[in-house]
């Protein structure tokens, strides 16, 4: 099962050229796991940063970028997990705009990590139960 | 030739979790990019998107973190040209911290692009010799 | 009648202290006023930006901070039109969380402009339709 | 003695509407103050806030917006410390254009903060003395 949210693109997002700039872009990669794990878990992905200082940064990204998005484009992000291991997470993602084009696509990878180091860590179990509904 | 540049993290590309942002450090593909466009033309990048309308939007990017960064730290930024085509251009960055520790490599891909369109072009001659001196 | 909103607090609005930074919060002026016309006008506020190059860009914003945002608070937002001129529109915007904490107040003043000068013109009839109703 | 610096206008900066987005303007009076505290504390604004966590939150802003700045143009900042209290400052901001125009006027209040509560505090000796220098 795949997790799929939509949003207008935001009036910030745009750069000097005139399209939505490119680590915009890269950030759904974040936000999509951010809504993700806010479905599952009480308190959101806010819970585990703040209350348990369990964080889960990024540690390889790549994406391509196909066809440009404007301000008044609606974001439709697609991102499914498609690798759980003990302390990383891979997430493959895609941006479409509401007319149904496809504009860019996202491998984001993320490591468990206690903040407080920040040092990597094993998934804890609930966090794992969240990730897992999507992959 | 390497092209480098040096500056304190800033305030604003903290995130939640304490240390910087990944898509402010993807990011730094572009600012090494307009910094080395801005040594060789009159006006800069900005003369290129605003007067000119020809632009170098990021087709493709790909990035690890290795180390993090945080509030306090210097960034040293040294972009290459490894690949200048007729139409695109890949750099390899590589992001330290001034304590000589490694953070993150990028790997940065643009096209030359009419921002009209945008539709694809040619790299112009002279931001061609510009990008040609860190080859 | 007032507009309200509510969203959480995004991670990239905390800055390296660890509280919401105060330019994001003084941007929900802006936000505000967004999503009131986007309730009332087809295409919000983009079509008239993008397709009509009619833009509402801030000429004054006063703003005072009394109690702390952070990661993990959920931001509810009031926003009324405390003055609608010919071409300038003020807003009085109450941020709080949503525990009921008073959190922060901007006096938003807005001037219509045609963004190709960028000059003063009137507000046109439609849009000025679509703001007096939170007046 | 007033605090000046110069910079470009940075592509991220920029909104949908093609000029400077209001926030990232007023974000120019926390720029300076990090820039001046820079000037006279060895580790900077980042050593108070990173290993002292002492902090200097805005807890009140006005701004007033009076010509445009468009990517390509170079920020004139000035900022002058207009009171030093016991716990707070007021720094006076102007902001200008490469051109000599004057755009913005910045009025801006912080208090001195333990990050740990926030909580209020004096103003430690140091930093008093260092923002002395500007008054």
């Amino acid at each position: 099962m795949s997790f799929v949210f939509r949003r207008p693109v935001r009036f910030d997002e745009i750069d000097a050229a005139g399209y939505v700039y490119f680590p915009k872009i890269v950030a759904l990669g974040h936000e999509a796991m951010e809504r993700m794990i806010g479905e599952a878990c009480p308190g959101g992905y806010a819970a585990w940063v703040v209350e348990r200082r369990v964080g889960l940064p990024c540690v390889h990204v790549e994406s391509d970028f196909r066809a440009p998005l404007r301000f008044g484009d609606e974001l439709v992000v697609e991102s499914t997990v498609a690798k759980l291991g003990d302390s990383s997470v891979r997430f493959d993602v895609k941006v479409g705009r509401g007319d149904g084009v496809a504009c860019a696509t996202i491998g984001y990878v993320v490591a468990c990590a206690d903040l407080a180091g920040p040092s990597k860590r094993a998934l804890p179990d609930d966090l794992r139960a969240a990730l897992a509904r999507y992959a």
